[in-house]
């Protein structure tokens, strides 16, 4: 089937509402469009839990503050719609910045708690940006369920906190994140590093998949959590936003000590001029 | 045909589910209980636009400030569920608090602009409270249309702008406001009145009459608030929150001088121990 693209809310509803009058279930995976082998694994883990699968790209002013790279972020719509279409994706929602953001509008939605550290502290008004525009996501589509990356473990987080709260009727799934054979993060900001920072990069899963090792073994918090920024200060980042245990829901703080229970690492910061993030559930 | 009575989103969800399924329309009319005649013309007017009406009983504590009166505000369920059966409602939607706000609620909607002045300056927090519960009710029901009192006007224009910028799939309807035979706005809060207070009341919606006439006579803006701000003294309001001419839909400052298109006149004050406020066409 070939992929259609549409570009107004009116239409994606119209197709949407179509298929739900055919008793056909609907999954969406919300992008920022710049696709990878990580995306099409969302469309992938879609299409096993609902018979339609519409993924949009909407690359999101409000969630990028101004020094941020919202004009330098990639941008390839033929080739995202040739990677949708031959990851059997049914339909490509790609509106533009005035049909999400017509004349006046002024409402946002915001969510406490777990939003507040880590990239919230590191990037205000990111979370603000991203739970807006996930909820106007979720509401125009109207989607049995959306799929969106564990490699944004804290934006998942929030989105779950979310739905929840404003009861909005919809499945939030979390799926894997998919890796280089290196073990880097699959991720669009990919695309920035030069040859000597690509090859730094993988460094980050290695710290955190030895910091998984040390928590399993008894290793206290802050021990982990000290030699995990070491080992991103070796690998030449200039800057660590964080490299925390923290619990895998609330992303409440864990230690000083051993974990008790469910934890995930979550680890920032800037290497050359890209900003990388990485997590592992231990 | 006797009213049904849901405690949980799930029993609500079920029984909308059903009637959409048969092919039905759904009307959402949200309420915080001790209704009267105004409640019952919202739900009169719900019945025209749908064939099943819904009406939510909540006494929502996130939109009173802590001094306001939130533990005195009136609450008789089954004299409400009484009278909406004889106005022909369908289901009446009465949750818990805890049914509302889970451990862990940690999401809200905030409408800038339209939501800044007015009883948003009187009563901080008060119109996120607001959003975020109209949010939660609209998505927790799914109706076709919703209705809305145009006695609370800025709430109704709070209202439309969050459904419109969050794209939540439902069609908001203001009503008239209903009024007793001496032009009081009927409210809840009205049965908070002494005898005497109750004879003074009148007052607010006379000097509301009084302003549209001397609006659409050419007056300036600034005069017809100055002299409605003079008729609350007159009448004994001990505080006035505001007697202002604002644009119709976005409610910003009009004047000083004659107005030139679509406007309203909203007031608000302290009578005796009773918050009133009424608003009128212009």
């Amino acid at each position: 089937m070939p992929l259609s693209i549409v570009r107004t809310v009116a239409d994606l509803r119209a197709q949407v509402t179509a298929w739900r009058k055919a008793g056909e279930s609907v999954g969406l995976v919300p992008t920022m469009g710049a696709l990878h082998a990580g995306h099409l694994s969302l469309v992938t883990l879609a299409k096993t839990k609902a018979q339609r699968v519409v993924a949009s790209v909407f690359v999101n002013p409000t969630q990028f503050a101004p020094h941020e790279d919202f004009d330098a972020y990639p941008r390839d719509e033929a080739k995202d719609a040739g990677l949708l279409e031959s990851a059997g994706c049914d339909l490509l929602f790609a509106p533009t910045v005035a049909e999400m953001y017509a004349p006046g509008f002024s409402t946002t939605v915001t969510v406490s708690g777990v939003s507040e550290s880590l990239d919230g502290a590191a990037r205000p008004g990111h979370f603000a940006g991203v739970a807006t525009v996930v909820s106007k996501l979720l509401l125009q589509c109207g989607p049995h369920v959306a799929v969106f990356g564990e490699k944004d473990y804290q934006q998942l987080q929030v989105i779950k906190r979310l739905v929840a709260d404003l009861d909005i009727p919809v499945e939030v799934i979390g799926a894997p994140t998919a890796r280089a054979d290196d073990g880097l993060a699959l991720s669009s900001r990919n695309a920035y590093l030069t040859p000597a920072e690509r090859e730094a990069a993988p460094s980050l899963a290695a710290a955190l998949r030895d910091a998984v090792e040390r928590l399993r073994d008894g290793v206290a918090v802050d021990r982990v959590e000290n030699t995990g920024r070491a080992a991103m200060e070796r690998a030449g980042f200039s800057r660590i936003d964080y490299f925390e245990v923290r619990d895998a829901s609330s992303l409440t703080h864990l230690g000083p000590g051993p974990i008790t229970g469910p934890a995930r690492i979550l680890a920032a910061g800037i290497l050359g001029k890209t900003r990388l993030i990485d997590n592992m559930a231990v």
